[in-house]
Parts: C-alpha cells; structure tokens; sequence
C-alpha cells in the first residue's frame, strides 16, 4: 500500500466504499472515470445504487465512455441516474433511455470537458477516478484508461480516488496527461507524433482536494467483443485491398498513416486482418486499443499506439498485465479529449475505421439509433475522427437479424455522419469507394459494391425512380422512409415481392 | 502596370484572354479564385464558356466558393462545367445541378484542398487567380478574397494571373497566406489569435511556372444580401439577449469571443445588430466579411476581422475602397482552409452563427436541400464552424414562402449538422438554448420557442404521439417527412385542419 499511495498526508483519507457514498447528495452532478469498461470505479457505482434504493438519490452522471461491471444497469435500475453522459452500452440503461427515464446527452466524446469548461453542462460536484497509485504529491496515476479523468479532477468540488491493488503499479509510465489551456490566448497542442508525450505521467491535483480514497480490488470487465467470422474478415479483405491501392497509387506510404478503430466487433476484426497484410511499421491514434491492437504489437505489425483506453478479452488482458513492462513501451494512453481532438487528427491525417449500423445510398451515416427512434450506444467518438480523418472508412455487414433489416437504405432514418464526412462504406460484399463522386454517382456504387445481392434490385429502383425525379440528391421523400416503416410493421425489410420471390 | 507587375520576367507572358483561354484542354481540372463573389477571376470564366458554345470543352472546376459576375450562370448554360465543387449560388447553375448535368460536390470549405493534397480529388492542371499586383518574385497579390488560390498555385500544372487594374494596390499587405504542411511530420498552425500573421503577403509561386497574365479592369460584383427587417431585427435581438445573459452568468466577458457569422440576409442583420448591443472590443474569425462587419468596425465595436473573403454591396464596397488603409490595419484575408480550420476554430472559441434552412425538433439542421432534394448553395463553411465552435447558433426564419413552409419540421429531410453539433435555435420568435438538454426535453423547447405559432400545436401533436412510441429521440417513422410530403404534393405544409381554420 505505501508503494500505492506516496502521499503520506492522504493515508488518513481512506474510508470505507459507504462512508465515500455518502457523501454524495440528491442532484449533485458527478464525474466518474471509465472509458468502454476500462478504468471505471469498481466500488462506488454499485454503494450509490445501493442507496439510491432505499432513499431519494438521483445524479447526473459524466463518464470517459462506457463502464463495466454492469454498473450502468445497477445504477439505471436503482433509479439513481437522472441524466447520464456522454457514452453508454449498457442493455439495463438502454432500456432506461429508450423508455425516457434517464435523459442521455449522446455526445462527441473528444467535447464533453470542452462543454464543461465553457459552463455549458453543470459543474462537477464530485469526481470519482480509480487509480493504480497516488504519488508523493498527490498526483493519481490511472489505470486502464485516461478518459476524461484529468478534467473531471480539475474542475470537481471533492475528488475521490479508488485505489485499486488489482492495478501493476507498472502501469506507472504509460498516461500522458496533457490538458489544453482555457481560452483566450489557448496554445498549439504540441503533439505531431503519436508516440509524443507532451504532458505528465499522472492527474495533477492538490491533495487537500482529495476528500477519500477508497481501496478496491477488482479487475476490469472483460470485453464482449466476437472473434472474426466470414463477414468480418471478408470486410477486412475488402480495406486492406483498397489500402493496398492506394499504396500502389503513391498516394500513401506501406507505413500508411496512423489508424484509428472503432470498438466492436467487426473494426476488431479488421484490425487482425492488418497482420497479414503487407505493411510495416504501423501507428496506432485511435480512442480505444482491443485485443487486436495487441496482437498486431506481439506480430510487429504496429510499433506504437495511441489511446484513451484499453479494453481486452480475459485471456488478452492476462497476458497484457504479463508483459506490461513490454507493452507499455509502445503504447501511451492519454485523455480522450486529446485521443480524439481535431487538431490533431486533422494535423496526423488519419485513417479511421468506425462501425455504421445503417447508411444510405448517398453515405450518410446512421452509427447510434435503430430504426431511427432507439438509442443504441452513442456518437462515441466516430464524429471526431471521421470529420477530419484522412480517410474517413465506415463499416457494416449488409443485413442484420438473419437479413430482415438490410444496413443499405434509401434514406437512414438518422444522420450521425454526413455524406461530406465518409470517404468509403464496405460491407462484406464489397467497398465502395464515394471519394470525388456527387450523389447521383454515389448511389450505384454504394447499390453493386456494399448491399446485400437481396435488396439491390429494390434499391436500384428506389434511385431510379427517386432520379427521375430530379434534384442534386433524389429522394421520394413520401417513400424515403418507408423501409423502416415496413419493418416497424412486418418485422422485416423485405418487401411483399421479396417474401414471393 | 509597372506598380503591379514588378516581376520584370512576366512582362512579356501579359497575352489577351481569347489566347489564355486557349490553354484549356477538354477533360481538365481548373482551380479558379473566388469566393461569395469576391475576388474571381473576370475574364476567363466568359471566355471559357464562348469556346465551349463552339467545341466540347468540359472542365472540373473547383473554387473557392461562388463566383460572381453571372460566371457560374454562364459556365453552366454553356456545358462547360462537368464538375463542381465545393460551392456555388447560382441559379441557373443550381438549375443544371439539381437537373443531374453538373456534378456537384458540396464540402466543408476547409477540406477541399486537404484533399487536393491527398489525391483524393484530381489534380488541378491549371490555376486562375486574380491578382493586385505581381511582386518581384512572382509572388501574388490577391484582390478581395484568398479562398484556395494558394494551394491551386502550389499543385497546378500552370498558372493564370487576372491582373485586375480596378483593385487598389493598397490592398497588399491585406492578406495572410499560410499552408499547413504535408504529413506526417505536419507542426501546429500556429495562430492563436484573430489578428495573428503567420505567413507571407502573397502567394508564392516560381514565376516561371506564371504562363499567362491577362489584364482586367473589373469591380467585383456586389452583394445580394438584403437589409433587415422585422423579422431578422427580431432574431438579430434574441441573439443579443442570450448574449447578454452569458455575460450576465459568467459564462462570456464583454468582449465576448471570436464571433463568425455565415453569409447571407439574417446572420448580416444578426451582425448589424450588434452595433447597439453592449458588448466591446469584439474580433470576428469568420470566413466572409459583410456590410454588417464594415459598420462595427466604422461604429468603433469591431476592433479585428480575420476571413477569407470581403463581400459588400455597391455603396459599401465604394466606402470600403475610399478608406481602405484604415480598414487595412483591421482586416487580415486567410486561405480559407486557415480561416475555416477546425484547429483554430477550436482553439480560439468561436461564436458561430450560421443559417438554416430547416431544422427540426431535436436540433438537426438541414442547410442544403429544398424538400430534401434539391442543392441550395451547398453547406459552405458552416459545418466547419458549427462543429467545434464555442456556441453553434443557428438561425432561420418560422416559415417561408408565406408560410406555407415551415422552417420547423419534425424530421429534417436532408441533414448537414446533427443534433450533436447545434447549441442554440432562434427565429423571430424565439431561441431555444439546447444545451445540456437530451432529445425529449429538446423538442418542446423548439416547439414553443422557434415554431411559428400556426404549426406548434401539429407540432406537438407530433412529439406527444412519437413520445408516447418511445426512444431516445422520438419520432414516428411512416409521418416523420409527411410535412415534406405534403408541400410537395400540395404547395403548402399546413394540414387540411390548419387550412380550414
């Protein structure tokens, strides 16, 4: 323990997860570390639930991103969750917000400080951060993600650190805290490298501020990503080709550009499809590194990578923690405000890769609402990257629910990305390539590169007709949404004909 | 002449636009300069259109922005442009873009050139710019407005000055020409205030790669732009209160921040407005300079404006002319991938306010489309803006058309900045301040704050049995664009009810 917690005057501030819970009062906003499960509070969230059952207690609560544990649906059917931001993926807190229950502020993730800097978004009452030690001047060193701790610390009333002994203090060494200045008179970020340090390797805090230490002992969930399947790899064919092509074209270098992947399944899958592709020396500047990123470090294929968090399988995850010494030479974890800022992926040139659950014929991006109305996750960070990216790269497969919901729509029926913000969209069918291409042009690509052979022939009509029409990007609006309606209706995407055929 | 062209090496390429215009091959990529009219070339663009009336000549143009002097009208009507991009406000070319005989890719402004540099867009083969003066080195003197003349000049295979003998040589020293660096190794823009000069006066270019100057004598066109009234004196006054109240609550100091306002009638009233407003020493980082932006810098509130552009009307432009050494030493002209550039955009903390054409009930703006379908302008720099802008305002009168149009739908029908990217709504009404608001508590604010008092109550009507559906953002997906639907069919958005009443 004292080589966890350097700060002698704070040994006095360790209590019990009840005594730091209550703490908390009815309608103070907290901010809490995590970032896709990794780095989150293991104690407070289920002790505030646990009160929130037996007395009025409701928070508005700011995290990185996504946390584990299953906190999120303790603490959503606790009723302790007024307002929650910027980033869930919690089935429980889903159904919360779906019903109206708790209001999600779905944000960028790299603007949420940003917001509360400006005043925009209530103050911090309290901040709550797991750390793997506090230094001898009270500076707390995360664990497993960055997220948007540093900020929360900054600006909270009363900071509560949990002190996990879970934690290799060998983690020591891997944060980059750097956080840009107040305006006016804001300077440059200086970082033009993605293995450039340009902060401090802990969360500066004054330790008088630090009002309880909480000492917990668990490891982080692991994460529920799927390995690759048919789909996913034929995905991950179809973009390393197209890199492949442009690398032939001069037009990037076999070291590409520094890739940033979205989390889930199949921008994973992708990932691992880049260890036997024919390119050396790759960088990673991405929001999240999975299992992966790790295997394309162990195959030499990656030499260093950026990132806000590290979410791992259980068997991954071991090995990690293993050789962490090794790792943590090449990897930097840094505040997802900077992980994901836009000067920097605009200064790097990025090429991102993030996940749509529907697109439409012109390459607008549909990435968090199912059938338009139902919040799935969240924005995450797609918006950041994919607006400044070099390439700006989405992927889907082509149908969903054994085919009844094609991902390929005339019209999505909500807009995260813009046509103006997606270079390429690839299913397993194919890539479609919408670089220089008007929406007219973009529409048939889209149609024979990326739908499923089921629904071409309806969607060609679709646009045909639509065209027909006239207008710089035809559209039958009485008609636009109306795959969805059939399937809010039947069930299924498929036409009457369809079902005949 | 001597005063203009200094480049004694130049003398003898000065040839009529009948023999430049002789240069162009069918199939090229044409970099023009002009941006909202100002600083185009003057002769060319007819000159082009003549040899197109006669053989087939199809360019792929790409500018600034819109050009004046009926150019775009004549290119198009000609069959001369094949492509265009990134912005235009013509009506006769919009005609032929919406008619599917021009392709139209409408972009960030900031990004075109970021793609030129990638070879994601062709290669420009040849660069026309019009200029003030030539310096000793070869060195451009831009006219009203830089756009992306610098980097057409640095990637065109040749370049073309307009020398315009009507542009006052006082105009050097006006501009700012910086071009960020190839990646990687990419360094910091470093501007870190509006009145910032980080490049040279003019665009550097070997002289010997200068194939032909041709001599114009040519004002720029004037602006469209209408006077208030009592609408956008409205609107311009709910922006001022809000304004007010930041102030009030600490969130601003007088000075306020960095303000850009798109072009156009109601963000130039907005502008206007502000003359009276208590608010001091203000600086603009914006990309056009109105009428409205000459009358604080004369009213003594505008202290520094850095844009891309100066685009007045004729009385003003004659003004601006008379003085311009005053104005001089308070304007700085920038590329406008600097001017529109997410990295200082951020950095400084702009206040931006841009226009819509529609938005609906949970913040998602439609800038571009009528019905939908047909391309406007394009989405300009507005994107650039609304995205990481401090405050992202957006403005639009309740209805158009005599109110058979609302400009507050319950789904926007084409959407160029999500919900995510929109803190503030006003109409003459109203202003709807979204922030820290989820979907559900969004549109009632929309509905009572910004809808014209005809359509609030089907509005809500609307939002209450969407509601009543469930989801994150509630909507009911067969009717969401039946308001379109309907205009389309019937001329009008009003209901059978709302026409009988």
């Amino acid at each position: 323990m004292m080589e966890r917690l350097q700060c002698a005057e704070l040994r006095s501030r360790i209590i019990t997860v009840t005594q730091a819970a209550a703490l908390f009062r009815d309608g103070m906003t907290v901010g809490m570390s995590g970032f896709t499960r990794a780095g989150d509070c293991k104690a407070l969230p289920a002790a505030l639930a646990e009160r929130a059952r037996h007395e009025t207690l409701r928070l508005n609560l700011i995290t990185g991103a996504s946390l584990g544990n299953d906190s999120d649906g303790l603490m959503a059917e606790a009723g302790l969750l007024a307002r929650r931001l910027p980033f869930q993926s919690d089935a429980r807190l889903r159904r919360r917000i779906n019903e109206g229950q708790v209001m999600f502020i779905d944000q960028h993730l790299s603007e949420t400080v940003e917001q509360l800097r400006a005043g925009h978004i209530p103050k911090i009452d309290i901040a709550v951060v797991e750390a793997a030690a506090i230094l001898p001047d009270g500076g707390i060193v995360p664990t497993m993600s960055v997220g948007n701790s540093a900020s929360f610390v900054a600006q909270a009333e009363r900071v509560i650190v949990e002190l996990n002994t879970r934690m290799p203090t060998g983690l020591m060494g891997m944060h980059d805290i750097y956080v840009p200045e107040a305006y006016p008179g804001r300077q440059p970020i200086p970082l033009t490298e993605p293995d450039q340090r340009i902060g401090t390797p802990a969360i500066p805090v004054d330790p008088a501020r630090i009002a309880a230490i909480v000492v917990t002992h668990h490891p982080d969930s692991p994460s529920s990503v799927q390995p690759p399947d048919a789909d996913t790899r034929a995905i991950a064919r179809h973009i390393i080709g197209f890199l492949e092509g442009e690398v032939a074209a001069g037009r990037l270098s076999d070291t590409l550009l520094p890739l940033q992947v979205g989390i889930g399944t199949i921008a994973n899958a992708v990932m691992h499809g880049l260890v036997d592709a024919p390119f050396r020396d790759l960088r990673m500047y991405s929001e999240v590194l999975q299992d992966s990123a790790i295997a394309l470090i162990d195959a030499g294929r990656v030499s260093f990578a950026s990132a806000s968090s590290i979410t791992l399988s259980e068997p991954v995850y071991r090995r990690f923690m293993e050789r962490l010494d090794e790792y943590a030479r090449r990897i930097v974890l840094r505040p997802q405000e900077i992980s994901n800022h836009c000067e920097i992926v605009r200064r790097l040139g990025i090429i991102a890769i993030n996940t749509a659950l529907e697109f439409d014929l012109y390459g607008n991006v549909n990435s968090t609402h199912v059938g338009g109305t139902r919040m799935m996750n969240g924005i995450g960070g797609s918006g950041d990257f994919a607006r400044h990216a070099h390439l700006s790269i989405f992927v889907s497969k082509s149908v969903a629910k054994g085919g009844d919901i094609s991902s390929v729509v005339p019209m999505v029926a909500h807009v995260d990305h813009t046509e103006h913000d997606v270079d390429i969209l690839v299913t397993e069918w194919g890539l479609a390539d919408l670089r220089n291409l008007a929406p007219r042009e973009r529409a048939p690509r889209v149609i024979e590169c990326c739908a499923h052979p089921d629904y071409r022939e309806e969607l060609m009509d679709y646009f045909q007709r639509a065209r027909a029409q006239g207008g710089h990007t035809p559209h039958l609006v009485g008609e636009a949404l109306s795959w969805h309606e059939r399937h809010a209706r039947t069930g299924s995407m498929r036409s009457e004909q369809m079902a005949c055929a």
